[in-house]
Formats: C-alpha cells, structure tokens, sequence
C-alpha cells in the first residue's frame, strides 16, 4: 500500500529563528502589524509500507535519522493512504 | 485581535525540487521504500487584525507581495483566532 507521511519540522521553542526574525522584519516595513514568524518545513513522504501502522513507525524512524535534529527541533507526523 | 495564519508555501507541480529529491535519494539509501518527497515551508505569522476576514486578506497580500513566488509556488492559508 502506498501512503503520504506529512512530517512537520519545527524549531523548540527558545531556539534561534534568524528566517523568522527576517521576515516578521519585512512585513513590519511592509506597514502589516507582525508580531512574530515561525518557520517550519514540511516533508510529505510518499512511501510503501503494508498498514498504516508501519507507515508511521516508518516515518518516525526517518524523522529521527534524516529529517529532524533531537537537539533543535520538534516534529508532527500525519500519514494519509493514498 | 490577534491571530495565527500559518501559510504553507509549496512547489507547483512539475518545477525542479532538488531538495525533495536529495531527501528521496538519502532515505532509498537508509533502505525505505520512498517514491518520492516534496518539501514546502510553513510560515505561521502572529498579526494583528480586527476580524478574521481582515486577517485572511492580510495573510493573502503578504503571501503575493513576500512569501509565495507566484510563478513557482503554490500557497494555502490557515486562520486561527488566538
């Protein structure tokens, strides 16, 4: 079966947003009321896997070891059939 | 009132995604059967506003005038009162 893993990888709280700290920057300049940006990245992953289950185990072990850094960063998972 | 709108700004299909590609590539290497991976980026903005409607037309013009390519990117926009 085939399934798309949305994995959402956002910075801690407390954590240096210099992308953020840039844009809200901009719009600010730009006359829009900001009061803050936080960014994040989306990763949707479209996998082989035989239950939904094993999607998601899956995509916990590829957020561990590629795609998010333990020390900085939190991640969310959806997995969706496809 | 303040709201979140969290825009999510991703590729329109069928432009070049080097990012998403390199990750496919990585992650065939760890052994997952991966198809593909698309990447996009999430800006949740903090602002100002006094009606929901004004946020979402506020979250619509800085998606044209700063976040989104228009001729790259695809956007979608999610209000929440806060």
């Amino acid at each position: 079966m085939k399934y798309a893993a949305k994995i959402e990888v956002s910075l801690k709280p407390g954590h240096s947003n210099p992308e953020g700290e840039t844009i809200a920057h901009l719009l600010k300049e730009l006359n829009y009321q900001v009061e803050r940006v936080d960014v994040s990245k989306v990763y949707t992953v479209t996998l082989e896997a035989t239950t939904l289950v094993e999607a998601k185990v899956k995509a916990e072990e590829m957020s561990k070891r590629l795609l998010a850094n333990p020390t900085k960063d939190n991640y969310t998972i959806d997995i969706v059939e496809q």
